[in-house]
Order: structure tokens, then C-alpha cells, then sequence
């Protein structure tokens, strides 16, 4: 399991990713879901990913070696895409390409083939978007009314967002947001786990994103779980209580 | 969608279920799923059901009017089952003979065969206990350690649940917390809605349950919403925000 979360805000985007894979509750690992293609001061585009780990990183290689376009002829690949759109039509194509190549046989024994991408951040003077690919290669983009998306175990972590998250959060806020929503999700399931990647990328900044990887044991993030989870017990006491019993 | 919630607390049982059962987004319906066997100083059962309508309607029929045990010659119900269990066990049996009495073809159609039930309350003088009861009939029982049970869009509500409901928790604020969880729920899945059932059945009292209906207009669980909402939304803005950034 997984889980990524792209907030896209007035002054920026944010992406955070945990990192645990499973092949079975047996087979746990760590592997990066939150890669990013950067060539300073040009173009900052940041993918995460979700669901059959073989799927998504032979698209990503294909998305980032180059991938020929049967229309022009031409070698695609993100790291010279035009925009950012043109990045999530790569990695669209790519999904497919991955989709066409595979055996018929992957159903039959048991394995799923449903992947999930964020793709978020800038290509020159554009502003910053954020897309959702799906496993059809199909892909929709983040809107102001609804300033975020989610791939993989996204339902504990969402009635947070659906509560707080607005297109004017600032960049801390929208950030500490999705802690929140990332700590709900990891104390109920297990499949999702630290170490967490997040990226941050401010708009009008031509500075590079901001990179951080949180341990097991970052200070901010765990004493941010016990505030909030001390707040919340604390909180509901406070609240009358029903009138039906 | 449904969603249902059963917590078994120190003082008694509680149970809450949402009415709306939708076949696509463009037929959406009020069903009762909380339905309550009642002999007043015998026994309790309430049944929750969540899944598809056709067939947990028609299994609890078969619990409510009777079905022939092979092994006794005998008709059992849920009016005269001789304790909870064996309650949970009829309707395991119901839902089996459901699922033998369908036409292959259903699957076909695109329709899903997930059901599930929550069983709660007393016969006799036994203590209060809770059962699930899934797709195949096979059940399991809340226990002290995690003293609540869900069945339909689980998630939503959930972490409320994880983070502060405990054995000990008093009934009015176990009621309090699973109406939070509702409200999660309903503010996230449109499949999900109003009004609400709610039963209350207290250990070692004689009393029949306390029963409500929760209707979109009830003036507690508005003002419990809001003041929640609130209380998140100025708590969240009260923590300490990122040192990453």
C-alpha cells in the first residue's frame, strides 16, 4: 500500500509520499515513491507514485529515458517535456506502453495492475499544476475548489483535507496539514509507513523545491502526532454530550 | 453504500447506522439497516446490514421467520435463538442459503455479492456482545482490546474511533465519538447519509434499548458538527508549524 497526497495552494505545491512497499503482509520494504526530475532554475517536475510497484517504475523509466512519439517521430522524455501537461501526457503514454507490454497472464495470478501517479510542479514561467494519471493513462488536473489530490490509501487522511485545506492555505499550514493527514493514515494502516519524502516548490521562487526525507524518529512530526492526538481526546471531551440516552 | 458502527464499551452497546442505499448515483434510496428483535425483558438483536439490498433484506427474512437446522430437524429464529452467538450463527446460515439460492448469473450483471451484518445485544442474562458477520457467513466478536465493529465505507470514520474509543469509555461519549464518525463520513461519501438509527443498550439494565432516528434537521448532531469542525479547524491552526520549510 501507499500513500501520496499533492496539495496545490496559491503560493505553491506540496507532495508527500510514504515509502513502504508490500508484496503480501510478509514482504515489506522501503522504496521511494516521490521522485523528482530538476534542472535548477528551468523546470521542477515531481512524480509520485502508487500501487504495482513493477508497473510504475518501468513507466518511470520509460517516462524518463525517453519514450519515441509515433506521431512526430520524436524521443519524448520529461526531462525536455514543454510543460507540465506534456510530463502527465508522458506518463500516460508510458502507463499504456507498460499496459501493451505486459502479459495477459499478470491477472491470473492474483496480481494487480492498478497504478496511480501525481505529477506536480513547473516547466519555465508556467505556474505550478498538479495531475492525478490513472491506470488507463488517462489523467485529471488539481482545481481551486478542491486544492488537492491523493493516490493510494487515500480515505483516512481525506476528511481532514475536506475540512481544512483551502486554495488560500499557506504553504506551513497547507505542510503541517498534510502531516496530519499522513498520521492518520499511518496509525490505521499499517501497509503505509516512514521514513516520508516531501517536496515543496513555492511559486515565483525560482529557487529549487525543498526536499526532506522525515525518519521514524523526526522530533516536529512525532511531537506534531502527540499534539494532535492529545487535542482531538481533549476536544471531544469538551463537546456536549447527546441528549438521546 | 452504508455505513454502520457497533462499539461494545464497558456500560453497554451502541450501534449506529446511516439509511441511504443507492444502485448507482442516479437512484438513491432511504432504507431502514438497523433493525431491532425485541422481547422486552428476554432479548435484544439488533441487526445492521450494509451491502446489497436483495440479499441481506431476504437473509434477514429467512433469520426472522425461520429456517430448518439439517443437523436438529428444528426451526430456528432470531426471536427464539437461545443466545447472540447462535443469533450470529442463523444469520451466517441465512446469508449462505442466500448465496446458494442465486443464479450464477449475478455476477454477471456487474453486481456485487458483498454483504455484511452487524449482530449486537442480549438474550437472557448473558453480557452484551458484538458479531460481525461477512460475505460467507463466517463471523467474528468485538473484544475489549478494539471495542468497536464497522461494516460498509469503514474508513472515514475510523481514525476518530482508533485514536480515543476505549473499553472503558463512557456510553453517552462512546454515542458522542460514533456520531463524529458518522460525521466524517457523511462529509466525505455522498453514499453515505442521513438520518441516522441509533440503539443504546445498557449492561445489566432491564430496560428495552434506547432507539432514535437522527433526521437531517436534529439540532444536537448540527451543533456537535459544527462545533467539531471548529474546535479541528482552530487546533490544527494552534500546533507549531513545519521546520522544513
Amino acid at each position: 500500500m501507499t500513500y501520496c497526497l499533492g496539495m496545490l495552494v496559491r503560493d505553491g505545491l506540496v507532495m508527500i509520499s510514504d515509502t513502504r512497499t508490500n508484496a503480501g503482509m510478509d514482504n515489506v520494504s522501503v522504496y521511494r515513491k516521490l521522485h523528482v526530475f530538476e534542472t535548477p532554475g528551468e523546470r521542477t517536475i515531481a512524480v509520485a507514485t502508487s500501487g504495482n510497484l513493477s508497473m510504475t517504475q518501468t513507466a518511470l523509466s520509460f517516462a524518463g529515458e525517453g519514450m519515441t512519439n509515433p506521431d512526430t517521430g520524436q524521443i519524448e522524455r520529461l526531462q525536455t517535456a514543454p510543460s507540465l501537461i506534456k510530463a502527465a501526457e508522458l506518463i500516460g503514454h508510458a502507463v499504456r506502453k507498460v499496459r501493451a507490454d505486459l502479459p495477459t497472464s499478470l491477472k491470473e495470478y492474483g496480481v494487480s495492475t492498478e497504478v496511480g501517479f501525481l505529477i506536480g510542479g513547473r516547466v519555465g514561467d508556467e505556474p505550478i499544476r498538479l495531475f492525478l494519471v490513472y491506470s488507463a493513462g488517462n489523467f485529471i488536473e488539481c482545481e481551486p475548489d478542491t486544492p488537492f489530490l491523493q493516490i493510494g490509501e487515500i480515505k483516512y487522511g481525506k476528511p481532514i483535507l475536506d475540512r481544512v485545506l483551502e486554495r488560500d492555505t499557506a504553504i506551513p499550514d497547507a505542510l503541517k496539514l498534510g502531516l496530519l493527514s499522513m498520521d492518520a493514515t499511518l496509525r490505521s494502516n499499517v501497509a503505509v509507513g516512514l521514513p516520508m519524502d516531501l517536496l515543496v516548490l513555492r511559486e515565483g521562487a525560482p529557487a529549487p523545491a525543498t526536499q526532506t526525507r522525515i525518519e521514524e524518529d523526526d522530533p516536529y512530526f512525532s511531537q506534531l502526532g502527540r499534539a494532535w492526538h492529545a487535542a482531538l481526546t481533549e476536544t471531544y471531551r469538551l463537546l456536549p454530550r447527546p441528549p438521546y440516552v
